[in-house]
């Protein structure tokens, strides 16, 4: 039977405010980015998001960010490698914490927002991240785009890595994203967006934006549950998924497998 | 032979604010309390002070606080018990991931400012505490003053408790300090000082402000390391102590003999 | 024609949090206290809130709070009189800029949360606000409940004050607000609140919670509107106030009337 | 007679952490660049600074920074420029409060660290910027160095502004700074320092790296107060300029001469 792991960002809550639909989507995903107090989220969220995704079975990620709460770690910043090292072996710990707490184990690491995009593209920022998970913890899972400098990155250090795919972005022939900035980018159809899914896990590959079909490796898929919309369409690929046999499961049993 | 553990506040510099005198103190104590990045201290100086200290053979201990960066957590503040949990764990969490990046255990945690003098005299605070750090480890050790809500909690929760002791403050006939309102509550006179913690290290004893001698349990001596003059009382007491045959060693080391 | 002043909390959103249903409540509001940064609000939310208040011909105000944005400002916080007077500067400052920028004048200043409440009660904090606000512009209208510690500061630092009394509240014998902790604090049935409300502007009493009725100043009916059921209560105050052909103003018309 | 104004850094200091030698330096300099809470600084610090700098007669200016604490706003980071001009005013309003409450009125804004660097080269930080200036008090002068974006922005907006120069800095022939990562970039002799800013404020030129004699207009020139040497340095920069009989002043003087 062929596994895939649905990750979507959870605990983005903080102090009085309210983000994101947790509890709705929590049912429906195997893999939680549970973000860490530098760009979103605060102690009690973390414990109550952490204690959620135990319930629900769900395994538990550190989603470190930049310590940018009000641009919520989507602007870019220009940091020392030893300081990004420092950010994520914090960020790691202090979750960790309430996983301890829990009773579970850490399953992996994903970068947020500006560090993630950054990362995947620059190689000194890819290496500091997963310098600071390897120092934490080897059997950390650093979860990434395939194709990208994070991933070499991790299995520089020794991690363990599963990639991700996105059911609504374009790709170009060499597996990376298409930009946002160029036509055609984003999938708005939503029966196309499955289908694409469904394709790139069973038989591991996707049209590229040029036409071409290109090998793709689909462990984990990112999906969002910041409104209704993104909620249908977890419920939506979630059912296609299994209409298609395809099971699923937490990266670490994917990648295993 | 007696031993005593020195225990002192490091790692409260934050970016590129230098705060105390680290380098200097280090030599001299055998147990750091170091700050979790809520009311001082940052990821990189966390990164760098567990270090050191590792260098040192100086043990380290978690220093959480109130996360009132600009008042430095001296400043009271009213949290729900839940949240002060959630803000200890983390801050515990936090730096523990720098102490396995370093390869060393944490050995104990120790609340700071407005959180230790609360939590000493409040029960549910102090249960509060203690519940984060047993949440997370059962072996850390709390430090506190003897005769407070903290040790009484710690005890409660199954935690090994060290009592730590002031050379500069004088003691009511309870074992708790003299108020700093009150007329001599602090002890002005370096050899008085001194001669008190021998004292209270040798024969487990202390004159109290009423002039009756009671019991006290010296496992760790406070002391600072945040000034020339400071430092220089930290000199006369390690000199002091050796001086006596009291053996100096981290407080896991001190509670165990 | 009496005229009375509906002001609400505005400007609560910060960053990628959004909080309140501010162009839903505006259109029923004569006066706005707007968050400035400590407690909630940015600055990009802070000058938006500002130009549409001038939009719909609503007046600004300064909404000082503690620096504690995890606890939205409502965590009781011990400062010393010249700190709580120097954060109430810099926000009414940091407002003000927005207003220039505007082209409107500040119109008030009312203090936040735990701010506000321990102001009430509470003298030194009150004056230490007052001497604030004074220093800055002896026009401003202090904005508190009657017989609170921190209209008195007001008068006695030769400031403006406008009296708010709460529709959803039973008031003690002497004006005071019955603690919420009592039973009949909270004024649930909606046609009771508005008949109150009402009174209180009219007639210029409130029946006490012991049954007696007591004078009551009414300058500004404090709302809500952080949720539907708010908003919607906000609406039926404005028709009933309407209906009774009581003129709403803003609190700076209302008290120079 | 010629005038030249000296501004300094100041009020960088934050809660607990000391930062830079204030009362030290404040006797020789005719301007400060207060720090407004965001890169450094907290209200009690900008209401002390301001006081300070009345007594000595100091003008005060703003000092905006990007609001990265933890980085002393030296970072670079990208915001949108409609976040650039509304952090700019908060941080102006903030610290104009401070300088009503003194009697006195802001002179000037200095962008700091990361925002002033990217701004001198960006149109489009520099036009934010100096929007945003412009939009609370067109009579506030741009303090920035000659051939800048920021001085053209601010006369695009009608600011007046003041060129500032730099003692210890090489020129290109184009009137720009040498990068600090070419040889060269920075005068370390202190006398030949002291030199080149006589003959730039006598003669308005200074000796490229070149070689060749440009034109510069030195209104405002940088010095620093946070260690000993800078401060002796002041000291000696201060004493050669009275000896050569140049009158030091505020910029508004400098550039209304």
């Amino acid at each position: 039977m062929r596994y895939v792991d649905l990750n979507c960002d959870l605990g983005e809550s903080f102090g009085n405010y309210k983000c994101g639909m947790d509890e709705e989507v929590i049912p429906f995903i195997t893999s939680a980015n549970v973000a860490c107090g530098f760009h979103a989220s605060d102690p009690v969220v973390m414990q109550k998001t952490v204690k959620t995704a135990k319930e629900h079975q769900v395994c538990v990620g550190a989603h470190p960010g930049y310590q940018d709460l009000v641009g919520f770690g989507r602007r870019n910043m220009v940091l020392q490698p030893a300081e990004i090292t420092a950010i994520v072996q914090y960020q790691i710990g202090a979750l960790s914490a309430f996983c301890t707490a829990a009773g579970i184990t850490l399953q992996h690491v994903k970068p947020h927002g500006a560090l993630y995009n950054m990362a995947v593209k620059d190689e000194k920022i890819a290496a500091a991240i997963c310098e600071g998970i390897a120092s934490i913890d080897q059997q950390l899972i650093l979860l990434g785009p395939a194709h990208s400098q994070l991933v070499a990155a991790a299995e520089k250090c020794g991690l363990p890595t599963a990639n991700e795919v996105f059911a609504d972005r374009a790709y170009e022939e060499d597996g990376t994203l298409v930009a946002r900035s160029k036509p055609g980018a984003v999938i708005t159809d939503r029966d196309t967006a499955i289908a694409r899914v469904i394709q790139m896990v069973k038989k591991g590959t996707v049209t590229a934006i040029t036409g071409k079909e290109i090998e793709v490796e689909a462990d984990s898929i990112c999906v969002h549950g910041d409104s209704p919309a993104a909620l249908e369409f977890v419920r939506s690929i979630h059912a296609a998924l299994q209409a298609e046999g395809i099971g699923l499961a937490p990266m670490k049993k994917v990648i295993s497998a």
